[in-house]
Parts: C-alpha cells; structure tokens; sequence
C-alpha cells in the first residue's frame, strides 16, 4: 500500500522551525549525514514524517525555493509499492517526470521526481525501498 | 500518538490534478458536500490523507492562495491527541496562531490553524477528533 513518506519542509534555520514540534512534544531526529549540500533532521508522525531541510550551500535546489518561495513544503515523497510499475503507469499516462529513469538516493532507496506541472503545482517524489523497488 | 491527518492541496481543477493519483492505482474518494465555497477530494494514503482543494468562490483563502502562489500544498494538518495541551503548550512557547480559540469544523473535528511564520512558512492546521479533543 502506498503512504506517504515524508514532507520536505525548506527552512532557513532547523533551530528554529523544529521549536514548533518539540512543543507539541513530538521528537525531532537529527540526521548524521549532510546530503548534497543539505542538512536535515526528520520528525516521525505516524506512519509518515517531516523533514526539515536547510541548506548549506546556495546552489541547491533548496536554496534556490528558499530564495524564490520563502520557507514552506518543498516536496511531498509518496512511498509506493512497485516503483518501476508506477513510473510505466505514468509514462503511459503523459505525466511529466524530473528524470527518465528512476535514480539511487545515498541511503539505497529509489526514487524519482514528478514534474510539479503534472502534480498540482506540488513536486512529488516516488520513493521505494529497495526490497519493493 | 500524532500523525498527519491530511495535507491540503490548492488546485484550479480537480479532475486534471486528480489524473496523476488516479494514473499511481490510489482511490480518489468524492466529498459529498461543499464546504465553504470549496470543492474536494479526498485521496487515503496510509494513516494519512491529501485533499486536493479546488474553489469555486473567488473569496475563498483557497482562491487567493491560487492567485498568490499558483497551485501548490496550501496546508498541513496534524492530528494531536489532545488539542488544548497543544495549544496551551504553543501559546506558551510563543506561537503565533491563527485564533485565540479551537473551532469547530462542519464535521464536528476541532481544529486551529498555526501562522505560517511559527511554522517554517507552512500553514499548519492541529485537529482533533471530538473523542479526544
């Protein structure tokens, strides 16, 4: 079954975005690993989770929405069941995708993005573990 | 425990914006009833939920964020278990909400909304279910 994975909420300082959810009690893992240019700590919710990302570097995709959008949701993962069949799904379906093929993130998982145009204005990444991939 | 309950998706039209969910083999569930000058529908997905929202009165804070920001994510809800707590505990840690008081929303659900600016310029939405509110 498909759920969703995480939001990803650009941020300027994780400092002080994360002081929202500490108040509500809810926990705030740090990740260890800066990501291309990225850091980001994650807070489960449910079966799903937000991640806060701020970057460290001006010339990733997240500085570049923080400069032209503000702080805000910058993508939405959707966890699916067989990657490769929704990727076909959408081809056949004229969806507009970031990339042809589906790419290897630093942590294993597969994923790829959909072009906002074809997504309500929202950038929406497929993710897969690579057990279902 | 929390979880996020929906994430609320401004969109010009349902039926181009729902294609892509459709194309992934997810259930897109038709509301019933309108609910103050917005249509939508509702898209399960785990314990959670998107809502795309499509206005049909240009007054609507939907139509405006359309106007604005072009389609996008509009607003995040969580689902808390206990809605005073929460915002007994916001109000204490100095953030800055939408109203002083929790609402009751056409479904019985008691919600308040978060300002963006406490929220990493996301418009959080805390909500409740009468049982636990």
């Amino acid at each position: 079954m498909a759920n969703i994975d995480h939001l990803g909420i650009a941020v300027r300082s994780i400092e002080q975005a994360q002081r929202l959810y500490q108040a509500l009690g809810l926990t705030v893992l740090k990740e260890e690993e800066e990501d291309e240019g990225v850091r980001s700590v994650m807070i489960p919710l449910g079966d799903s989770r937000l991640r806060l990302l701020e970057p460290l570097d001006k010339t990733t995709s997240v500085a570049r929405f923080l400069e032209q959008h503000g702080e805000g949701v910058h993508h939405v993962a959707l966890h699916v069941p067989d990657l490769p069949k929704a990727v076909e799904a959408l081809k056949a379906n004229g969806t507009r995708l970031m990339s042809d093929e589906i790419k290897i993130g630093a942590g294993g998982h597969h994923y790829v993005f959909i072009h906002p145009s074809s997504a309500g204005g929202v950038l929406v990444e497929l993710v897969a573990t690579p057990e279902t991939a």
